[in-house]
């Protein structure tokens, strides 16, 4: 691809979770990268230590399958003392009642229609968690400073991106207005977000997009936030690659989501 | 020792670092963890986890050995998404024109007399960094938002203490006043500078107090900062004998500044 060092801004998706290796859907469940989405993670650095990027500050999630891929890389740039944001509102898409389901135990309950209609739909959400629900984010006290009616207890993509923005709007765009390089570690709904609202992409086609993990996406954009030029580091047919895996693993266990 | 589930401060010294293992003053420097440095850290997250402590936030210096000491530390406990501030004032005493030197090194560009010197006054610093020096800290991306003449070129006991203390009253007392428990990994100085302070150690007794590495120090602090309760989570014993060997060290190298 053409010299992104000059790019304000990199996306990471994170990579391999113990339970995307097991199949489940995941959401706000906070588990670990697997050795695999470790070596993603340190491939990702390396990518962006090859292409000369620098940052001033990074952003990631409250779950700590980003906040680790981010650790290692910064690791990988020689960059552990760049300011790091941990911000809820970059946390994956909150599936609800399916958190903890495997393919065959979510095709059991819910019929593979539902399961096809959860996928590939940009407002229907997923079952909600009761409120007594012990895996509701009220009780956990990572969210504590949450206003209560903002915590979800499930989320359709257009809900997740809902809540992206005003962390992007509010903080991350000025970041970049007042001239900062950012590097955001976070998952593949929160990523789609911005990349929605970055490249204007419609309702209908953003459930259609998959973003490769792993994979450091680079933008360089101008004050009012144009899109001057975009690309993935590792080239755009390796990233191809890799996005059509992810939609065909989706596609092979008919949840996509269950890989997030 | 006693319950201190309640502590609302505990303080890290951060394990070995290659530097340490190879007995170079290492200051600004930023040199990794060894494996042992790591392990120490494993030990100190299992200490706090098993004592019961919970946090609000963390704290730590710009050093990585400081800082992953601080990520092994935060994810034993499972609390990767506690909030994390990164401020250059607890880093480690610089150590100016030593910076590098092994044992063998310096006493012979310095002499045994001038090293002890350096070793045990409070008030005396070492060789000033050149203004043109490729390791002067005005050449690192790192303290770009410090002012120049905040910078130093070489540190005192004293002066590592009268740029801590800055960073102690205006961020993170104020923290703790507000009902937060925090966590800060540092350096050997910038922890000696945190309990001179809280203990009221004088300016002769402070060069003899040694910090043991990876030995979580806790206090329970009233709102006025007044210590209601201290002590090492591995009791007094264990912390006490882990001092002497880190001041043994010293001696036998003649350099105790060595090990920091």
């Amino acid at each position: 691809m053409s010299d992104m060092s000059a790019a304000n801004l990199v996306l990471v998706r994170h990579g391999q979770s113990q339970w995307n290796l097991e199949n489940r859907f995941t959401g706000w469940i906070d588990v670990p990268l697997t050795k695999q989405g470790e070596a993603e993670a340190h491939s990702a650095g390396q990518q962006i230590r090859e292409a000369g990027i620098e940052f001033d500050a990074a952003w990631t999630s409250v779950l700590k399958r980003a906040i680790h891929t981010l650790w290692i890389i910064l690791d990988g740039l020689d960059a552990s003392w760049l300011p790091v944001h941990r911000d809820w509102r970059l946390n994956e898409r909150h599936y609800g009642g399916l958190q903890g389901l495997n393919k065959a135990e979510t095709a059991a309950l819910h019929g593979d229609q539902q399961v096809h209609i959860w996928r590939r739909s940009y407002d229907v959400p997923p079952p909600l968690l009761t409120d007594d629900h012990p895996e509701h984010p009220r009780f956990d006290r990572r969210y504590r400073a949450v206003p209560a009616q903002a915590l979800p207890a499930a989320e359709s993509l257009r809900l997740t991106l809902e809540r992206v923005l005003p962390c992007w709007e509010s903080a991350i765009a000025p970041a970049l207005q007042s001239g900062q390089r950012l590097l955001i570690a976070a998952h593949g709904n929160s990523i789609r977000a911005i990349v929605k609202h970055l490249e204007s992409i419609s309702d209908e086609d953003i459930p259609q997009l998959n973003i490769p993990t792993g994979m450091p996406l680079a933008y360089s954009l101008d004050r009012d936030m144009n899109v001057i030029e975009r690309g993935y580091l590792a080239g755009e047919a390796a990233a191809a690659e890799a996005a059509a895996a992810v939609a065909a693993q989706g596609q092979a266990t008919q949840s996509a989501s269950a890989v997030s």
